[in-house]
């Protein structure tokens, strides 16, 4: 088969996994589709291949359809180990990134058949299995990490986080680069946290959770998951990306923990808008593979993302019938971002702000206060200035940061 | 800790982590090369961390040097988990990525300094142990890839592999794409061409190596490795992107067999010279977690990949004293580019061909011998198209492909 016999635009998918790809070429349009097509399902450069059999060719990849520089390509269940994400990321998402044909090529979107969908559980708990545990039905939960990134011993680490608790926090994390280090082992940190958990709890009367990050090689971090468990941790934190499908999806089977997905990495091939992967594409997975809680853009803030962008990823965690993915806004997040953000993405989300409470000019534990104040005043319909005006530590943090319009 | 702290240009590293970024910003340079050396270390945007303690700025990343775009910057080995490649990736090569401050940011290159490289073990063969076990001292290997890619049968691939054994070639692989599949499933397509692989040993009188691809969740893939094992053979595959970094550490600490690297993905981050990943990065790690054998690119071909960047890593998995990595030549090679890529990166490679065996106009077998003609004629010191005068297979491809002068 020639590339170009890989584009069939009167080919109707039919159960098929379809995935939109933006393209470029300098070579024509058409050969540098089929060429995908072929490079991810079942063809080579030269299409004399002497073992081609008749029957082979029902497998082959279909472009299906061409607008602009758009193409979608349909792909036969067949091609795939249909609960292997690894293999089915090597066919749609792998040599075609480095082929000379393409200029550029950036996998857009991808279309999950049923049958597909099937072999997977999805999160454990997900939004409304969460929201069960916390005791919190009715606004966004509240996230902190701990700051800074890393230097703290596990008691510095433990007293910051009793104190955004006691502040109101609901849910505190590690940061992406936390692990167990020599200043701070996984360990010792995750039996204080959680010990001062259980006194926040007592003193609050709330629910907290705590996110300890057990990223590392498969079975340490099993083992890590276990020193959770056992300790009577409801959470683990994953940093997705540069631990891998491979793992990530074995974890997920061997754990009754919810799972926090952060996406650390994936800046490295989502960010340019002509080539690599959507963070959409990477949603929808990490939602099959059991992540509870996903990382999806902050927004406003540090970490770039484009609002448009963030409302379909967010939705695309909430649709259809599995459990639906809590989104995490996170990245230079702060009070006065609050009230924006709840209008822009709505209340089934985490909103994580790390610099944003434990820089606040009266400490932690009040700029805990300020973000609860924030997320309370929003979901009553203040405006946050308003709010403002009857509390000190969103007033305080106010005059720092401002507020996003 | 203001972003521009980060900055320290009279800082000389000793045992740090070293790593040369490119950036491009529209705001302060010097405050966004802060930045990156912030989020990846100790840093967040709010430089008012009350928590901060005067023992945490040791642990601080410094940008100790900047040229035009480029910067370098060192991180003490106390920011790391120091056998933890997922962690390590998520503080240099995480969030940095997505800052809003940086327009474009590439990790072009890392030192590992010794207390680091200690941690690892390295390839368990490398270079030496595989020609070793192959038996060939003085040529490059020759690989294929048995194409189709999929739709082969386990009776119609380990067919089609033996022909390519008798034909010369020494190193059968399944396809990126290819693991567990309804038609071809894993054990009874190891067993069939482990099987035929004895078979071709025998009769041609040469060792002859078989790598099948494991790429799963981390338990499917430990258990297919021990099938391979049981099953006598000698070598596993992965997709060391596509699976990530948390299960080739794990499988590589618990297999004895040599591990083939395929990169497929890559292309997603290190393609844009001015953002993501270069490969170099990718290659040294991969070398310490382990990998015998991994795809480089292929200096002419299908796959994109520069000349000169190529040299770079092939030279990054052969230095120091740690056993060598075989760096894979692979994607769109054929008879006719033998020559010239032997000049170009030296008999230390393994060079593999899949359409450029299986399409040859007188089959996968004739295919491998043209490659095998190809391979030897250049060792030997004649051009390929005087080789081709008394080698009728490799005329024959010639014909087809041509010559890459």
């Amino acid at each position: 088969m020639k590339y170009e016999d890989f584009v069939r635009l009167n080919y109707l998918p039919d159960g098929d996994l379809i995935c939109e790809y933006y393209l470029e070429t300098k070579e024509n349009f058409k050969k540098a589709a089929g060429a995908v097509a072929a490079e991810s399902s079942i063809g080579t450069w030269d299409p004399n291949l002497t073992t081609m059999k008749l029957g082979i060719e029902k497998l082959a990849a279909k472009v299906f359809e061409i607008k602009g520089n758009k193409i979608k390509i349909a792909y036969p269940l067949e091609l795939f180990e249909i609960d292997n994400v690894s293999q089915i990321f090597s066919s749609v998402a792998g040599n075609v990134f480095g082929m000379s044909i393409i200029e550029n090529l950036r996998l857009l979107d991808i279309e999950i058949p049923e049958e597909m969908l099937k072999s997977y559980k999805g999160p454990k708990f997900g939004i409304s299995g969460v929201r069960s545990f916390l005791k919190i039905e009715d606004r966004p939960l509240i996230g902190t990490i701990v700051k800074p990134k890393l230097g703290l011993t596990p008691k510095e680490q433990s007293d910051v986080a009793y104190k955004t608790w006691i502040g109101g926090v609901d849910l505190v994390k590690d940061d992406e680069n936390l692990t167990s280090m020599s200043f701070n082992r996984f360990e010792e940190r995750v039996t204080r946290v959680l010990e001062l958990k259980d006194r926040a709890e007592e003193e609050t009367g709330e629910k907290k959770g705590y996110m300890p990050n057990i990223t590392a090689p498969y079975k340490e971090m099993e083992k890590r998951a276990n020193i959770v468990t056992d300790l009577g941790g409801k959470y683990i934190m994953i940093d997705i990306l540069t631990l891998g499908w491979s793992s990530l999806q074995e974890i997920s089977k061997n754990t009754k923990l919810a799972i926090h997905g952060h996406r650390a990495m994936h800046g490295a091939f989502t960010r340019n808008s002509k080539h690599g992967i959507r963070m959409i594409v990477i949603a929808k997975f990490a939602r099959l593979m059991g992540v509870d809680q996903l990382h999806t853009g902050g927004v406003v803030g540090k970490m770039e993302g484009e609002k448009d962008e963030i409302i379909k990823i967010n939705s695309a965690l909430k649709s259809g019938i599995m459990k639906k993915t809590f989104p995490v806004a996170s990245g230079g997040l702060y009070p006065g971002c609050v009230e924006k953000l709840i209008k822009i993405i709505g209340k089934d989300t985490v909103i994580q702000a790390g610099g944003g409470i434990h820089a606040h000019p009266m400490g932690s534990e009040k700029g805990a206060m300020a973000m609860r104040q924030a997320v309370e005043g929003a979901m009553e319909g203040y405006s946050l200035k308003e709010y403002a005006k009857e509390h000190e530590e969103l007033k305080t943090a106010i005059d720092r940061w401002g507020v996003v319009e």
